[in-house]
């Protein structure tokens, strides 16, 4: 089996790798020829979450776990606090193909996904993009956001101002003005990523202009809430896995309002399989409900995989 | 990171080994020091079954997750239809910490588990030793067991008898007459080991004589059966995990007919911790439900690692 440490995936795995992907993996699972197997997420004390997302990708030619979890500690001890690595089997037999570092690819794959909803649901003369939220994983979404529509502009929120002007910075690098904003100037946005582990609505439906494509990016566990869950229902509703969108991502919270239901819900690997329609009108709201699914850790593993044996990297063990 | 491959394993992890690491594990479970996460496991098509056990001990500072299937497929390609690998993790960073191969460990950990039941619950003067199946997994059952009790001779069934010559010779390798009888003659052991794959019950209660303890070894999911619900009424039933044992181990069957509930099956780890009583008199008939934990393929794991250090085996990697 072959060993991808972390340190060489940024080398290895382009946002476009990344998008294509997780993209393929999408449309894999609407065509049921993909499945993610029950999610393990346990805590382990003292903050500390731990689990294991896998999956089966039949047409990818995929079995995998990715094992990760968060330890609060890590950041005193110089280590990221996010810890993850994906291994990798052979579906045919069983055997350890691969072991590959997580954390980066984490980041990619979750940014890939929000990418991808941008590309098949925003309106095509999108012009300005929105972000609520300036965490490290911001910066990765605004980058695999720019790639898919033409923005010469972006606003941002952050619950703590400070934070936004390391996002600031990202938008510079990509030629982009940026504005620090408030919540209620996200009207002007077309497309806006939601990306904060917020416990309550911070996004409401009236900040919301008709023709917006939102991404909601945050909410993996019950409990978060990004937006208003109004928005949710006057929306179309996109996202990875609905069954995972129901109970632990942002439609859990419009669900359990009764204000929408599971089958309103299309997956976005449904669009793309060309199963389902992508927006229907220049006025509707579009959202994606994106949860984080096993099978975008495995897909953008075995995209490194395919890269490091190209080009000689890694290491070979026996198991 | 530590790679421990599969060929090591026969000489790094002794039965005395996974003896003592699984009698720890079980203590630490009992103790709440322990405990196992949600099972997956999901049929891939063709037979082909995948999944992961994982857990936390505290105690013995573990955290990991065997993956693990049956690919019945692989013997014609020259490989093991069962398949696994251990992989461990620091618990306090969520690092990962070592890779082991676990065809043998899984083995090893299944014939300590009973070995520990027989240490514990069977008559001290038992003499004759009962094994019902004789498969790959039995020839480790047997070589175990006759570790825990002064065995003065083997008496075995088989479904397919043919098979029951390979026993034989393990028998005579511990230096122990061996006897091929059939069902009925199981009332002669003091002791008698399950270990089939068999889809109904096998041995009867008629089967049993009174002071007898079983150790029943082949049930692990839901529609495998190999004994008479009536016997685990008869019996005193302990267990791994009372959890798995209801649902998806021997005593699935006795509860689904309402003859015992969870709250008559004992944790053998607790008996190990001394917080519940063992036998309790010499005619009882004592009846462990083995159904195998996450935790006892992170404790053997864990003794391969150690024992692999000790020698300065396997391989450094960096992830």
């Amino acid at each position: 089996m072959l060993i991808v440490p972390e340190k060489f995936i940024a080398d290895l795995v382009s946002a476009e790798d990344a998008f294509a992907a997780v993209e393929a993996t999408f449309a894999a699972m609407a065509r049921e020829e993909a499945c993610n197997f029950p999610v393990v997420r346990e805590a382990l004390g003292e903050g500390r979450q731990y689990g294991f997302k896998s999956g089966l990708d039949r047409a990818g030619g995929m079995l995998g776990v990715k094992a990760g979890g968060y330890f609060p500690g890590n950041a005193g001890k110089g280590i990221p606090n996010h810890q993850s690595t994906v291994y990798l089997f052979d579906p045919d037999t069983g055997r350890p193909t691969a072991m590959v570092g997580g954390n980066l690819l984490t980041a990619l794959r979750t940014a890939a996904a929000s990418a991808i909803s941008i590309d098949r649901l925003a309106r095509r003369d999108a012009k300005v993009l929105g972000m609520v939220g300036a965490g490290h994983q911001a910066a990765f979404q605004l980058r695999a956001a720019a790639r898919a529509r033409g923005f010469e502009k972006v606003i941002a929120w952050n619950l703590h101002p400070e934070m936004l002007a390391k996002l600031g910075e990202v938008a510079a690098e990509l030629g982009l003005p940026f504005e620090a904003v408030p919540l209620e100037r996200m009207v002007e946005a077309d497309v806006i990523v939601t990306i904060t582990s917020s416990p309550a609505a911070t996004l409401m439906a009236a900040h919301v202009a008709p023709g917006t494509h939102l991404a909601c990016m945050g909410t993996d566990t019950r409990g978060k809430q990004e937006v208003e869950p109004a928005l949710l229902a006057r929306a179309r509703v996109f996202t990875d896995e609905v069954a995972q969108s129901v109970t632990i991502g942002e439609a859990q919270h419009a669900v359990a309002a009764g204000l929408i239901a599971a089958g309103d819900i299309t997956p976005i690997g449904a669009v793309i399989a060309g199963l389902a329609e992508a927006r229907m009108s220049k006025d509707e709201i579009t959202l994606f409900d994106g949860t984080g699914v096993g099978l975008q850790d495995l897909a953008v593993a075995g995209a490194a995989v395919r890269r490091a044996k190209e080009r000689g990297l890694g290491e070979k063990v026996e198991v």
